[in-house]
């Protein structure tokens, strides 16, 4: 018997906001299932710009679901967030020690991270402990996750050596071509990038008015050093993500509003 | 005629996650009506914890709400950052000067503010450009908003004259108690407080397993600097919110991932 102590792989719970049967998630099974124990808790359905959202109104239920005769993971009725709630308190023990959302289709970076059903499951993940990761591909219609999910293997190799700090949790996109067209990794906040919003005024077959919300991408107009500038350049972006909204910069600056009387 | 021009009070417009109907809403239009032009874009049904979700996948449509006779405002069947969207793209013109989301029953603190529709339509606010409140109750059930309504329309005033500064939001919660017990103003971080969550599982009448998600309060464990611990302790907290989820310690911190070898 040998002395060296062998420490098992950490265990990796995936989810996504495209929902389970997605072929971004499927990417990263197939990629990182060959050196870690794998577990699927993921939408049902597709769950696109849900945000943070919980449902809390309607009841949640699970389905286990099979591919080629094995389970494959849990589909669960309810957004990403939910998903990773119910998987750390009802279908995953022991708990996992990694939590990766993805592989999105579509980026998300600058100020639409904000409606990112695939970055609240990380930011949900790292609230509950775990080193979670929230990862997208530039590319709405690529069908090669394969070199996007290898490294995400990379970077998985690097946070189970150095873990992210509590609480934080980290954005990844990446860029949809080949590894050799990959310029490099950096680490950059996030920008300003936004859609425009647009509505399609439409009247139904009982002539009632409706509307279609749609995002328009604006044209860009970005700083060099953000997520979005250096996505479209090349690089693989990572931004460290917190729960933590105050706008501490005006901690000090509305320091007058305190000073109001009540009446 | 006077040769003092006089400059038209700032127009309001309203919304909030708790449903057009909800008296938290009419305290604002009731109180702040009395001294400025008010326009009301809200949800039509109850929307809490849908955090800053939008509706992408469904139309949406809009119904005028009237009230004893007169046009009280528009229900739309979607998100409060649907609300804000929409009414500035096609139902509010001119264009408000301010936006203020609530008045909602039950406190927006700590950690909670990331599934708050209720922030979130203040975040969207400040984002398209307006000076932008949001604004919750300490207490599931009063029916006594008229205080908090009368602190919100000192706020307005004074935000008339120093506006926020562009993206920044402000999370305002109010306690429950008439004015003479109100210790005064706080502005404070956000803290961690957060609910913890809590899967009842139950059998339905055919069989199958389904989950209610559900909230609990944890015994306070705060910092006493913060939202939570100040509203308890009887002062109205305002808290600067920004939309840029960057934690910027990590940028530095996590310095190291840049130098992963891609393979």
């Amino acid at each position: 018997m040998s002395s060296k102590s062998t420490i098992p792989p950490p265990s990796i719970l995936l989810t996504n906001d495209d929902g389970i049967f997605a072929k971004g998630l499927e990417s990263l099974v197939t990629v990182l299932g060959k050196r870690h124990p794998i577990q699927v808790v993921a939408p049902e359905s597709e769950q696109s710009a849900v945000g943070h959202a919980l449902t809390l109104t309607q009841p949640l239920r699970v389905k286990k679901i099979f591919k080629n005769g094995d389970l494959f993971g849990y589909g669960v009725s309810g957004t990403p967030a939910d998903c990773v709630k119910i998987a750390l308190h009802e279908l995953i023990i022991p708990p996992p020690r990694l939590l990766i959302s993805g592989i999105n289709l579509g980026p998300n970076v600058g100020i639409n991270v904000i409606y990112s059903g695939t970055v609240s499951a990380a930011t949900e993940g790292a609230m509950m402990g775990l080193t979670s990761m929230a990862v997208s591909i530039d590319s709405y219609q690529t069908r090669e996750f394969e070199t996007a999910a290898r490294i995400v293997s990379t970077l998985v190799d690097l946070l189970i050596k150095s873990p992210l700090p509590p609480g934080v949790s980290l954005n990844v996109n990446i860029p949809d071509r080949p590894l050799s067209k990959i310029k490099g990794i950096r680490l950059v906040k996030q920008g300003t990038f936004r859609f425009r919003e647009r509505f399609e005024r439409r009247i139904d077959p009982r002539e009632n008015v409706y509307y279609w919300q749609a995002g328009i991408l604006p044209p860009p107009e970005e700083a060099p050093d953000t997520d979005h500038a250096l996505l479209a350049a090349g690089y693989v972006t990572l931004t460290p993500i917190t729960f933590d909204l105050t706008h501490y910069p005006s901690l000090t600056r509305l320091a007058f509003l305190e000073k109001a009387t009540l009446v």
